[in-house]
């Protein structure tokens, strides 16, 4: 049972304003949260996809994070207006976006 | 990066007194997210373990409900007094806690 094909957590952290690691709430991660919620409804995912909010995923800086398992894959960076690529690409396509992926973004920090 | 060999999520979520619902916090889920934080920490697992809260998770009436990922495996009913087991014998061991399993609560309601 709750065997989904893919569990997508989304940061939701909020820290008192002016924290200086900053925090994925404040860079409108409950809405980034929501819009999956809606993209799963629209597709008739429920059932093989899930959606849920989570405490500090740990990369504040890259945020708002979103980690989707159990493939595992991490994103940083996310806003509203890419869910729905994550969504077609990925959870219905099975290929993760590369210029969101986590490790993409530390790649880019580094050059 | 951040390739966790066990990534365990804890329903954290909580609802106004007399909920229908009933919600996995009232339950103490809240103190087993902490002690799986403490139990990680006690083991240096930091690195290889993560641990976080979540929004609900769906199974209420089981809680508190912890689902652990990339193997995708659900408990329900986790009191603080169930987590070191949890942590030796599936996060450390390998081999989930069979009587805890979402699945074993489920066969025996029905039984």
């Amino acid at each position: 049972m709750f065997n989904y094909r893919h569990h997508i957590f989304v940061c939701v952290n909020q820290r008192p304003a002016g924290h200086p690691k900053g925090d994925c709430a404040s860079k409108q991660s409950r809405a980034v949260f929501q819009k999956f919620q809606e993209e799963t409804e629209k597709r008739q995912l429920w059932g093989s996809v899930a959606v849920n909010g989570t405490t500090c995923l740990g990369p504040c800086a890259t945020g708002p994070t979103v980690v989707i398992y159990p493939e595992g894959v991490w994103y940083g960076k996310v806003g509203v207006d890419d869910v729905e690529e994550i969504m077609d690409q990925h959870v219905v396509g099975g290929t993760p976006v590369q210029r969101l992926l986590l490790q993409t973004l530390v790649d880019e920090a580094q050059q």
